[in-house]
């Protein structure tokens, strides 16, 4: 093959993007590509020629199953939004400057809907400009909020880890009880798309009742029909957990970490960061049924718990990755790699590629006939298509008796 | 041998409480107990007499594996601590009624602390009365904090909870940075003792720098001191991770937690539930540095992970239980069972049984030649102390993508 391979992740990390890394870095090599970079820090590092070898410190296969057991991005991470081509025309001239320095043919960006901006704009200039680099997208976040993949990779590990610490939340919260239960709100993240507080609902089975309730971002929540059913769950349980979002919002648009609490930022995205709508919600169960409660916030542990991940994402994760490169191959730029499920009893998936165009900046939501009609669960519908993305285990390597991680520091050459 | 078996689970569970009881269970039918019984919700459902039959549900060797795996209280835990016997004697009299209705000649009691105190007047109250009962023991508690015993059952799993969450924080952190740190703290129980905060550096090695400060509630909290040392780590690092203990407190004995943010209330033992100081902190870090900061509290996650137990603590847990049958075999009561640890570097365990009032109430903190001389890290003898208890790992049995349970829902007669 003809000129160097580059890699970047970008976002907040999942259990899983290394996975997607390997896979192209295994495609890279199988394909007998000569040198692979990787972009320390994504697209910010890259603009400031931080480029890393990634053979100096992947050589073995070995290297590559131990990449997979390691949380985060294993390049480093940004939040960077590239400018518009108009009018920043020299940002992207230096950019091309750098990859023909580095001889790079085939470019990869591994991230979510902000990421994938950065692949439609850099394809689009190539375009524009008789380019010959290659541009694809290897999706990845654990908020499952891309367009037209039938679920990204890092949902699965993401939706695991949730259920696996709902069913001993659960466990802990039912120990107590034998006067009055403890109200337990589990606030799981997610701005504007339910599908990681959803996953609470996969707890639910022979050996666990699940959470009680479960509210989305995609319902407007309604704090006095929220209250009056606690109240009733209160009075004839010894138990009570609750799932919720962080992005639950009143009719009125306001959020419910808003009424109280909670502190505020805004990301360099623009988003704002939302947190305490636990706290908030257990305060004002505690007015209303002078039981004890408590908030629990899974944070970021909920996208980096690697040593819970599922195989099935690991493996499609991989997968993408290695497709991402195949694609690149014979051609294709401006595009990003799609799971389709033809089929979800015997689950298969193929990879595909599509348009970069229609899946930048497009946010996809749980669907309205998934959820229960009052609001307050998922349904078969959900737990249909979840179940398979959390299935089988990968072991992680142990030494004094913790999870082994590939990192930076640990330099081959 | 003569007479029924009950067993009692109380105070906040462990990741391997259930490994006692399993201990219990199986010694007591090596020889030969005819009906082994359970107090649901500990003294609190004895007292109602809610009391179960552990044949309806563990029949197997198999059940009892599961039982292991399997987070939190099995029979249901609580937080009730017994009357002075004097002027109520008529509570024990209730309670030795119930003994001889269901013949019980052997009572343990799974707890910590304030447990033990159960065991204490019991027994105090047979030696009184001339009754044939004998009351033993077995410790549990994740805060590490009985005397005597070299350490307890609990703390293992969740010291190799927070070891192991702490290194994936610590990689998710280190993803981002390129341009500034963000500063992360994250929030680890301990009221009084600093052992489960201490676990967070054992995440250091290879493969991890660990968090960069460690600050427990044995030393009194210095705002000023901990503000500069953030500052220079802000401007020397891309990234920041900070270990604290719920607990820690002023010089002047206030709780950082009481200083902004966090909700307070009070146990039924009359303990302050403590939370919210990592929050206090990031607030503060946030306003000195203006860099990008976050809370995160392991919160009960700490107590239930069994998914990620140790299996040296599962093992230990189990012949604490194994033991303390042996004990009331050979008549003991009044006591607990300790575990000595003559040797760490050939590391080894022998089981005995200590004197109750000894134990009953008092709380073993770290000792101050084992934290850094500045009071932000512990040191090597902590480590050298605590690297064992962490070591292996049980795997859970899995369906659905996820750790199964026993419960007292899935009654087998």
């Amino acid at each position: 093959m003809k000129g160097n391979v580059i890699i970047g992740q970008s976002g907040g990390p999942t259990a899983v993007i290394n996975s997607s890394l390997a896979g192209i870095i295994k495609a890279a090599r199988v394909n007998g590509a000569e040198k692979i970079y990787g972009m320390h820090h994504g697209i910010e590092g890259f603009l400031k020629e931080d480029i890393i070898d990634i053979g100096d410190y992947i050589v073995e296969d070995s290297d590559l199953a131990l990449l997979k057991r390691t949380p985060s991005a294993f390049l480093g991470s940004c939040r960077y939004k590239l400018p518009e081509i108009n009018g920043h025309e020299d940002v992207y001239e230096k950019m091309f400057e750098i990859m023909e320095k580095y001889n790079i043919e085939y470019f990869f960006y591994i991230g979510g809907n902000d990421s994938m901006d950065t692949i439609k704009a850099l394809s689009d200039y190539a375009l524009a400009h008789d380019k010959t680099q290659r541009f694809v997208g290897v999706p990845k976040t654990i908020d499952n909020d891309l367009p037209i993949t039938d679920h990204t990779p890092g949902y699965g590990s993401a939706a695991k880890f949730i259920a696996t610490m709902m069913k001993e939340v659960i466990r802990d919260n039912e120990s107590f009880g034998a006067s009055k239960p403890t109200i337990c709100v589990v606030e799981i993240m997610g701005r504007h798309a339910g599908w990681l507080t959803a996953a609470a609902a996969l707890s639910k089975g022979d050996d666990c009742s699940g959470p009680d309730l479960i509210y989305l971002p995609e319902i407007p929540f309604d704090m006095d029909d929220f209250l009056a059913r606690v109240k009733v769950l209160a009075e004839t349980k010894s138990s009570v957990v609750i799932a919720v979002s962080e992005g639950i919002a009143l009719a009125d648009g306001r959020f419910v970490c808003e009424l109280g609490g909670g502190a505020d930022y805004v990301d360099a995205f623009g988003h704002k960061q939302l947190s305490g709508c636990a706290t908030v919600l257990t305060q004002r169960i505690a007015d209303v049924t002078g039981c004890k409660t408590r908030a629990i916030e899974f944070s970021t542990l909920q996208r980096c718990s690697t040593h819970m991940a599922s195989r099935t994402d690991i493996d499609e994760a991989y997968n993408c990755g290695y497709s991402a490169f195949k694609a690149a191959q014979r051609g294709d730029t401006g595009v990003m790699v799609v799971m389709r499920v033809p089929d979800r009893e015997v689950y298969t998936v193929s990879y595909e590629t599509f348009d970069i165009h229609e899946i930048a900046n497009v946010e996809k939501k749980i669907p309205r006939e998934w959820i229960t009609k009052d609001g307050t669960y998922v349904n078969e519908r959900y737990l249909k298509y979840a179940s398979p993305l959390i299935l089988g285990a990968l072991t992680p390597y142990f030494t004094r008796g913790l999870p082994k991680h590939l990192t930076l520091k640990n330099k081959k050459k």
